[in-house]
């Protein structure tokens, strides 16, 4: 497992700004006193388990290894379990059982193995039922970080099956033509789709920078577009395809806001075919 | 006195989130090269003392003893005094004598010493009557937490008493009623409120589960809602009230945001009655 | 040039709180795990290379001596140059060559050197055209924070001259009178001036605390408001001309938004005369 004089913890919720997030590492710091602390969100969409777990996959291949932990959670304290899941490249992440977490382990290598957290002996002395970021969540990641915990000692062992996995998104491709739709639609307003530079080879063959499509958003809008390569390489204010950093399909209004502009929202459905 | 390797300073203001709290940081970090700073919030409601107040004294007992600085500061370049509180768990909390910093410091076992920051060569050499916090506020924490300066270099002695305190909201509870008032909005729209479960018991006896209540905001709006122990067990949209992460009475609309719904504000009544 | 066991990285984007930032940061603590990165601004307006040069302009003089990142980057993937820049303190300034760096260079005693980022080995083994924060600026900037590259082996020598430079915006002074130009709106929305000291002194000799102005906003509107030393001065809601922590003009409301209230852009001009 990773050691390190600094381990890092990354760390993602949908609290927000005043002071919740800021709780949970000062728990951690009081466990783990030289953890190097990421915070890599924490204004996920309210309750939008799908948007974390996109930014979960998206950011942590790029972190150190360590253990990082996710809390986007409308079901705190209801029945919903709380797991660790050990990643292929060393990562443990910490969160709970409700899809949040599973695609940043495929990401990291995928998963090999689940505990639930059940022993209390790592949580705060005293919990609540509406806040275990700061109660459980948090502890037990810093005892992890520490090293006063092995992952096998936080819990009784789950199948790595039986935890839940969102449904994926995928794009359908025919000739000419692929149906998709919205993963993500990121702080600038673009929108992030499901499939990549296959998929977009499979419909097109080998398009050309400046290639025009037709992309319909829902049943709203059609428009004229360009693939390109990046933002700069057409007019303010002109639309293009792009395969972004991710490696994903995406759509960007240069220098403006796409997804305010035609109503994104993350599930819409993309239809893109040749011009 | 706390003494680290890597004193923690954590930090709260309402400068938001365009370069001021980073500048005070790089001050701290020039000072105290060492320091674990914990930016806990940096968006506080503009000017709103009592928010920032609610902040610190939720999130403090959950860090390391350390240095903390509060900035909400209406009455910069004013009369009003730049203190610091020494607290009984042996923190110090920085700021402006406004109300800002005594609750923490309840909330840290009590003030047991408080200064005025009279010793200006711990301040910046070039101070400004509008940016308190990089050039008084930022230094004097650094100089303390780097162990440069004792509690008592930092200024002339101010008794503890003579600090500026807020009102303290309260709940007034009879049989079968609270009377109480909104001290906090979060970031999900979860309405706190004064009185916690002391005050439940007194009017209300022993609640199960899924009792029902009923509440008015003001003089608005009348509720129909359950006592829940948390958000999940209720359905989407259902209204709750429950016992939060800090102990005080709270509302909150499951997945959805109550304080906008009802137009609650701090400060804003609130009465709970049995249904 | 500087050296730490801690070397500090400061970081300035418009990437939002979505995870952007974050993932560059993990790319810099892989490549270089101690820094201590500190975040400066990532809601820099998007798109507002002026924003970010102001920002960076304001906090850098009061940062350690560092490498510092900055990324507002319309023209990402495009030939735009990516650049680093030796300033006479010690610093590093890493990001495009569009005008945002140049202006923290001066404020730290002057650009001495230039690079252009062409070696490749410094940057992620795999790079995109959307994301030179992650894949060229953040690494370039961790390899010489680590010390594991010198400055002049990141690429081809540049010419400071040749660098480009934002337009300068100035106060035009005749007795009497100010004209001059919105150069920033903070997150209190105060709104900073070209200008400073010399120039008030130019235009009306020695101002008196609360002497009054009579100030207009583009053709708009009209304000008779005094000269304060600070917010507080005044009562709420009224309107001061003040010099603010960077030494330059501004325009506050007392516990308000004045920038919203006359609708003050960027860029914009002001008028200032004697009432």
């Amino acid at each position: 497992m990773f050691r390190s004089d600094r381990p890092v913890i990354g760390f993602v919720t949908d609290f927000g700004l005043d002071g919740a997030a800021a709780t949970c590492r000062g728990v951690m710091l009081r466990i783990c006193r030289d953890a190097q602390i990421v915070d890599i969100s924490h204004t996920v969409r309210k309750y939008a388990i799908r948007d974390g777990a996109f930014i979960l996959r998206a950011s942590l291949p790029f972190m150190p290894v360590g253990v990082h932990v996710g809390v986007v959670d409308p079901g705190v304290g209801t029945n919903r379990r709380p797991v660790a899941i050990q990643a292929s490249r060393g990562d443990v992440l910490i969160g709970p059982d409700n899809g949040l977490l599973l695609p940043a382990a495929d990401a990291l290598g995928g998963a090999t193995a689940a505990r639930e957290l059940t022993n209390r002996d790592l949580w705060l002395p005293s919990t609540t039922s509406t806040f275990h970021g700061r109660d459980i969540f948090a502890p037990v990641a810093a005892h992890l970080a520490a090293g006063d915990s092995t992952f096998d000692a936080i819990g009784t062992e789950l199948k790595v099956d039986a935890l839940i996995r969102l449904p994926i998104a995928e794009a359908r491709v025919t000739p000419g033509r692929i149906e998709t739709e919205v993963t993500y639609v990121d702080s600038f307003g673009n929108m992030r789709l499901a499939g990549g530079r296959a998929e977009l080879a499979a419909a097109f063959g080998d398009l050309p920078d400046g290639a025009p499509l037709r992309v319909s958003v829902g049943s709203r809008s059609v428009e004229d577009l360009a693939f390109a390569r990046s933002f700069g390489q057409v007019a303010i204010g002109a639309t293009i395809l792009y395969v972004d950093s991710s490696g994903d399909l995406a759509l960007a209004d240069n220098q403006g806001d796409i997804a305010a502009r035609v109503g994104a929202v993350v599930g819409g459905s993309v239809e893109m075919k040749s011009a």
